[in-house]
């Protein structure tokens, strides 16, 4: 059996750009199993991205290749590369795109000694690897697609490229505490980093970070507690712990985004009704 | 061989929660055969999703695995289930979403002593064959994907609940038929069930609803007839007996709901020209 | 190992047509490998599949076969077909959309003796096939994916159809083409094909119609020289030759779509500066 292969990109599905990197993918190697992520990352929105490749990350087979493609400065100097975490290998552009899903994953899978588990990368030059013509405008078929059919089919990273200690990264936008003396927190200030499907307005607030007796601000919004579902709650907003750890606002049975108007980058600050 | 899983929700593609959902099953699985039935359903709209499964459950493989999640309540006290019909087993939650699928696949396959194939039900309530952490959220990623997973590498339907009989149901709107002495159907009521993406407007009037020299109207539109194919009939809208056995109203190369303004729930009235 | 069946349709990922005719070809050949090319083709738009399925082609492995429907005659006479070419076989409906995609793949498989490939085709006359009823709305799900389902098992061409040596085609727009003496391309006069995601405006002049220091034109914009990628250029617009050796009209981070307001159709010319 060869190692899954997961493809997240910017390509939408109405071009056949996804089904052109499958076929050259299934070409290569004829048994690859073939599993999209998302292809509706908004066009050149790395951020977006990177984010969505986080939330899929820990989830991801341990064997699993990811080919991951949203490209702004393809055909530029900028680097295709490889990384590593374990034995999950992320391929794409060195624009950040891999840096918070290779953040979490080394933090995560830290060893028993504490250390965190170190990243293996390469850049990508080795050409015999490739197809054998490279345009320009599409190394999701030319580069990446390839590459990660030899590595599914086994080849070693070593075989294709050369190890650099450089990646670019992303910064992550913080969360601001504010905690007391015994270090409970009592205040945060952070913002809304993506709005799904269902207009849960998902923010980089973790669970630590949340007060007691929480008060979340949104714009002009005020939402009381933390739910323990999306059907709880007394208003029509509600703030939980959604499925990735972060604290959402949510309405229920209707779009918390739509409700409030408010979307990626928004403040939210969390207070304790305690500290009143 | 393992058993393939289809996947039905209303997560979209533009999120990872489809991709997470695959990647917890490969993990697990890892040579699981994924198969997208829709991922499309409007948000939280259990009766679409109901519908859509309704429509694909004759054509799935015998050993069909469906995970379906359109799931507004997850978290609340609604169960998470699996029933299962013959060979095919279908996974989700218990709020009638199944039970369109359900109900049809137990009168197709009635075995020949025209007894209704019965369906056997379990509540999932063995934590032991789910995710580690379950939060309140996403039951498609911690619950009904790694039972998926195990039901498709073998496990039966005994190792992951314990059986129930009371599975909700959704009512399927109802046609109201005029027959006369003989049994003849005069006239039908229904109402549209669906839009496609064409803009057909489909029925849920069965095509032995439909009388002899047939007039159907729908909202101000009066159509002849019943077209052989989308290309014939007199009018700009056409009515026909569509792949799925049900009336719907269609206008050649061009979107019939566009034309007419009808959507979901609008009275379909089907009289015959005989009568008059 | 089974033949890879690759999926090219108008059906769209809203409604559960795809995942039906999945379900078919599953049911019939467990062990399918199944690709999505797109099913996003503008409803019934027969050039723009035919446009899509171009791309895809010379790409594909090369015992690759191929479910193409968008098909607005589906149910009249018009005729179902399969065509290979070399290894690889299309299915669909004989309405000239699989047409470009023979015979670009006729033309780049020219063996050495510098004759076209020829094409196989056989018109699908064998109901034994096919499902046991046939609707008249359905040809997807009824006919092309079961036949593809015998032919990914090995069943050969002969078994399936009919030969036929006449396959309706659909004119390529062509590009008018002015030289000098010497043969050099002066100028070029084409139409924009396909608006892809990023809003490129992709047209049908290839590179060998690129006159020397180019001028593009299209609408009342002008955009001069030839790119070597996506950020290269002074103005807000660039032109450069794809990915698929077409020259198309971009936008560094931005929509040259939304930007020229152009569409499939759009008049482009190019003449060279020398000839001022």
């Amino acid at each position: 059996m060869t190692r899954p292969i997961f493809l997240l990109t910017d390509f939408g599905l109405t071009d056949t750009y996804v089904g052109i990197v499958k076929s050259v993918i299934l070409s290569i190697l004829p048994t690859a199993c073939l599993v999209d992520l998302t292809h509706d990352i908004p066009p050149q929105d790395v951020r977006a991205g990177a984010y969505a490749l986080l939330t899929v990350a820990p989830y991801l087979p341990t064997d699993a290749i990811v080919v991951a493609v949203v490209d702004p400065g393809v055909g530029t100097d900028r680097r295709p590369v490889a990384a590593q975490v374990d034995g999950r290998t992320f391929i794409g552009p060195d624009n950040g795109l891999l840096s918070w899903a290779l953040a979490t994953l080394t933090a995560a899978s830290s060893p028993s000694a504490g250390e965190p588990t170190p990243i293996r990368a390469v850049v990508l030059d080795h050409p015999e690897v490739w197809l054998p013509n490279v345009s320009a405008t599409f190394h999701g078929r030319d580069i990446f697609a390839p590459v990660a059919a030899h590595l599914a089919s086994g080849l070693p990273l070593s075989t294709i490229g050369t190890p650099t200690d450089t990646l670019r990264s992303l910064v992550l936008p913080s969360v601001e505490r504010e905690a007391n003396d015994g270090g409970a927190v009592l205040a945060a200030r952070g913002e809304v980093i993506h709005v799904d499907r269902y207009g849960n307005l998902i923010t980089n607030v973790l669970a630590a970070d949340v007060p007691a007796n929480p008060v979340t601000n949104v714009d002009d919004f005020e939402v009381r507690g933390v739910a323990a579902h999306y059907q709880a709650g007394d208003g029509p907003l509600l703030a939980l712990i959604g499925s990735s750890g972060r604290l959402e606002i949510s309405a229920p049975n209707a779009s918390a985004a739509a409700m409030t108007g408010a979307g990626v980058g928004a403040t939210v600050v969390v207070t304790s009704a305690d500290a009143a």
